[in-house]
């Protein structure tokens, strides 16, 4: 039996992520904090993570990076999930008589064009979508709804009134799955690394060259300040190809040979997008 | 009188990046959304906005960027506020009495470590820092406390009672500012810009080099997937220099032969870093 622990409440969209991942043999650990997954994944074997590293509207999470340097953990796999939202009520309540809306601030947003139309309700802002769906059902609320996920509503047991009410309909969240262990290997896939330049121009140019020069493509870059260093950069880079590949192992350790430091957090399989 | 826009409550770090970029000159004008600020600098002159692009923990704003695209406003300007969280009371509140403490998930998680030692308090999550320090306030909470900034406890006149509880004192969040006209030329400073290339091997390498032959140094560089397009990308790209300089509208024009789509938000002063 495996163990897989996600940061957020049951109901919470990291859920959904660990679920479609890793199926139904997986025993989930919800946990307060990421750096709490990052733990428990380092604690043992046969105990695994899921975190989320990139949104479609808000952009890649840096905390993730930062827990991925402090800890020695494999990317092991990656899933998106497209995040839909939906309006869920207490069984039995009246869509009448819903006066207030509960959700995270940034659902009311992506949904803000559906609530005006919806009629004379007073959005309530919550600290997490599936906390406001848990609200509802412990309080049994009839007066309110909530905003969440498909998987909240079956958690907690609420009627799903109106479905996908977001207005960008672009929403899609990218987790990876952290382990122990580096994934088996395979011939294809793509690999996630880290490396540091010096911030003179034509410095991040050469390191790239490695790339290009072998026909190796790009998939994700960003570069981020070395907080205390002024003048030096860390990038993130997503490259296609799999460490079992010669020319992404020579072209790795070219990287290593023009970079300040540089680590590989794995090569795994590419992966799919599920509807959330 | 210039009117200057924000999203968030009164005492929100924007409003405090607001007042610090543009002086007490300024009439602010909050608002919900990050696009109701853009619409607002968008409708007339002597009308601005000032947003978050980038905070060193969660990253860049994409939200932000897509909003760049969609209006025609420049970057005038840029401030970074350091984050600093401070526990406050309503005044007269005595410590030992303090049973809850209110604040956004992310602050309570960022002081996790003080909130240990501090003693039996249970944390509630809450929407916003800003919003729970007006929430003690308005309920004249004596058996509570709220994580918020200065500027929150200036506002809704609570007592500073430990300041600087957050382990990760490397917190920073960059501000730009947005006008329907650009800076006055300078010939020195930053350009900020989105560039569109080919998902081939070598097209960003190809565009990187119209930046290195020239010695331009880039300050930020970010890769994110055109919805819709699968085998296209969007650059976000910081570049030191102005385009009032001969070398960076050489490097602009070359750029534009070897991209698919090019756009640039203005060339500004390099900003400041302030204590939050």
């Amino acid at each position: 039996m495996i163990q897989v622990s996600y940061q957020g409440e049951p109901g919470a969209f990291s859920e959904e992520a660990a679920t479609s991942f890793f199926g139904t043999r997986a025993r989930l650990k919800p946990r307060e904090q990421f750096k709490d997954v990052f733990s428990f994944a380092t604690a043992g074997s046969g105990r695994l993570g899921i975190v989320p590293i990139e949104n479609s509207v808000h952009g890649s999470v840096h905390e993730i990076y930062d827990l991925l340097m402090e800890h020695n953990l494999f990317i092991t796999g990656e899933i998106t999930l497209r995040i839909h939202h939906h309006l869920m009520t207490f069984p039995g309540a009246k869509l009448n008589d819903i006066r207030f809306v509960y959700s995270h601030p940034q659902a009311l947003g992506q949904c803000a064009a559906f609530l005006r139309k919806f009629g004379k309700v007073k959005t309530v802002a919550y600290y997490d979508t599936a906390g406001a769906a848990k609200m509802i059902r412990e309080e049994r609320r009839k007066d309110a709804a909530a905003i969440a996920s498909t998987q909240a509503a079956r958690t907690y047991k609420l009627k799903v009134v109106r479905r996908n009410i977001e207005t960008n309909h672009h929403n899609y969240t990218r987790f990876i799955a952290l382990s122990r262990r580096s994934a088996p290997p395979l011939k294809v896939g793509k690999t996630s690394l880290v490396f540091a330049a010096q911030n003179i121009p034509g410095a991040l140019f050469k390191a790239l060259a490695v790339f290009a020069l072998r026909d190796i493509n790009l998939l994700k870059i960003e570069s981020r300040p070395l907080l205390g260093k002024p003048w030096e950069y860390l990038f993130y880079l997503d490259i296609s190809g799999s460490v079992r590949e010669e020319k992404v192992r020579a072209a790795l350790n070219h990287l290593g040979e023009v970079s300040t430091f540089l680590r590989v957090f794995g090569s795994y399989p590419t992966g799919t997008t599920i509807q959330g």
